[in-house]
């Protein structure tokens, strides 16, 4: 039998996997208090001679585009290498891709030389990475054409890869079957972080669940579950963002249970 | 008529302007963060190969040389170009100038090869600018001989810029105007960041508004007042801090209305 | 007399002695915070031409491996070597060593290069640094085989130096008298970041107290009767670490006298 979301969270707490990032310079802390708040052991290293060393110990690998440098990228291969050997998931936020060429490229190199098990981002990062010509707005989703649930679909098929999109309705889909997580509140859209802190969960859920479509979906859920009840306390961004460490902290099985929004379907061809 | 401070808050609400951010690895999350909080939309990209582009997008780009390198500052010259050419209002932050010879040199040459539509420091930062020997204690402001009013006037006048001196009393001049904010809380030096934060916010309000010294003087009583009622109901610095971006995010007419305490004179020669 | 640790934590509210840091960009904004919440004036400043500059007005220094590359430790020796100069206090916080071979590396670097007046870890940080073979995961304690406290006081004589150990007891020693703190409370291991505030904590209270063991153990005591304090009033991570810097700006004389737990002891030879 599959394991629940919160059985995975469970696990979580309980194996406290490693979980190495590269990240940006905007939401390192809040990425490394995410993780531990679950229950996993963070660990942010981004130098060139020990990331593949670092990674070593690593059950899963997050990599995050939001201040990227040609010399972090270079970094971020070594690290991609060292886990695609070890056969660990990695997680690829493609922070900012749709906002310059410099990023959509470097993400696309990236996405050639390693394998990325998880690709995620907003609609017009996902919509970019797929082909179409969305704009995202620095790190904020721009307005995507299309459906925008074929197009991560699309992409997961191209890149044999689960490929996550957030939104108020979150797609995990693989190409074949498409989860779809309805928890989250409007909040999450005032807090700076809310985006990259989702990608560092998906990373402590893919640590110790090896269904990494249902890893990413019960990720995302539980960590939107808390957010409802953090918005329930706390009604401006702020005192929100504390109450989301903190619920997520303290969140027990029957709360998940009874909160859970979340549905697999069949994709079409 | 000429907007009111919260006029323009609410055109950043309703707009949304991109602000792009290079700025120091301390506080760059609450930077981001205070933009968020305004209604913006803040990024923060720093690789030479793409401040550029990013700068297209953008309605305003803040500077800020609190953790400088060289590499860093090259990183800012072709930002500021870039926006110069568009003519976005650009923002220096001249945080630690004053400490080392480094920053002030940088400092200098920043404001020699690109133009600084603001620049922003506490008075031992824009004295040192102004030519005096004034010295930073690190980031903290130092002791000023001589009048900062006088100083940050000439100082306009010299650079054709707006001079921003935050303190008790804010001081922002063109070198024919000057106004005065009295708003603000003793808390917000306990902060680390509210000097930085205070640069993004003055960003934000001069994407929407075209009058800088409005814009400028409008965000600094805006934020400020948010601190007032931060003070209010938190009298220590940590719980204070989460207070100020609550109350600047449900800030209202009303209360900005009845606080404002801001007035504008006719400079000496 | 000997000052108390209250004693030494009005000297800094007093002083405002300036902090400089190399420190990592994790926790980048609650070490230059908890300086703050002290009362000390942080500065955070790692460009390898200002680094010394820097130090000249610092009372003390704090170099922190979390996010080390080459350049970085490169800056830390120039400003290890100013600070040796001008005979202030260094602190060596070791984050991560006996986690991959470049960490060990670059740390026994930098103390064959400077001599560190302070060093810093957890358990297997230090165990690997007094030539274990322990293991760190990441950045969070390993398992540690042999007593820490011999360890420690091993490599206080081999180093020359104070060394301290964090834990549930942490340890202080120069290798002839041992300090032991009891205070601090669980919920610290859940927050990122305590760690490397802790060196923070000590390199404000070793700017102003020349007994370096003294210093050191008081600044953890305070600290962690802060944590204590801010662990009744919240007991999740995210409301607990508001309340830790909260409780440590209001810390009183009676509440510290109350709670502390330190006592020393002469050393086994």
């Amino acid at each position: 039998m599959k394991p629940t979301p919160y059985d995975i969270l469970e696990k979580i707490r309980r194996q406290k996997p490693v979980v190495h990032h590269l990240t940006n310079w905007v939401t390192i802390y809040d990425c490394a208090q995410i993780v531990k708040t679950l229950g996993g052991s963070p660990v942010m290293a981004h130098a060139p001679e020990e990331v593949a060393e670092m990674t070593q110990i690593a059950s899963a690998l997050v990599l995050n585009l939001g201040t990227l440098t040609v010399e972090f990228v270079e970094a971020m291969k070594l690290a991609a290498a060292a886990a695609n050997r070890r056969v660990i998931p990695v997680v690829l936020d493609a922070c900012g891709v749709g906002a310059t060429r410099f990023r959509d490229a470097n993400c696309l190199e990236l996405l050639e030389v390693a394998h990325m098990d998880i690709i995620k981002g907003n609609a017009s990062e996902i919509a970019r990475l797929a082909g179409e010509t969305a704009f995202t707005k620095g790190v904020d989703a721009g307005e995507v054409k299309g459906n925008i649930a074929r197009l991560a679909q699309g992409l997961a098929r191209q890149r044999k890869a689960l490929v996550v999109v957030t939104g108020e309705t979150d797609i995990v889909t693989d190409g074949k079957q498409t989860w779809r997580v309805q928890n989250g509140h409007p909040l999450m859209t005032r807090v700076v972080g809310t985006g990259c802190m989702a990608s560092s969960v998906i990373g402590a859920f893919a640590a110790v669940e090896p269904n990494l479509a249902l890893a990413a979906a019960s990720g995302l859920a539980c960590y939107e579950i808390a957010a409802e009840l953090a918005a329930e306390e706390a009604p401006s961004p702020a005192s929100f963002k504390v109450k989301l460490f903190d619920c997520l902290y303290t969140l027990d099985r029957a709360t998940v249970e009874a909160r859970l929004q979340m549905e697999r379907n069949e994709d079409p061809e």
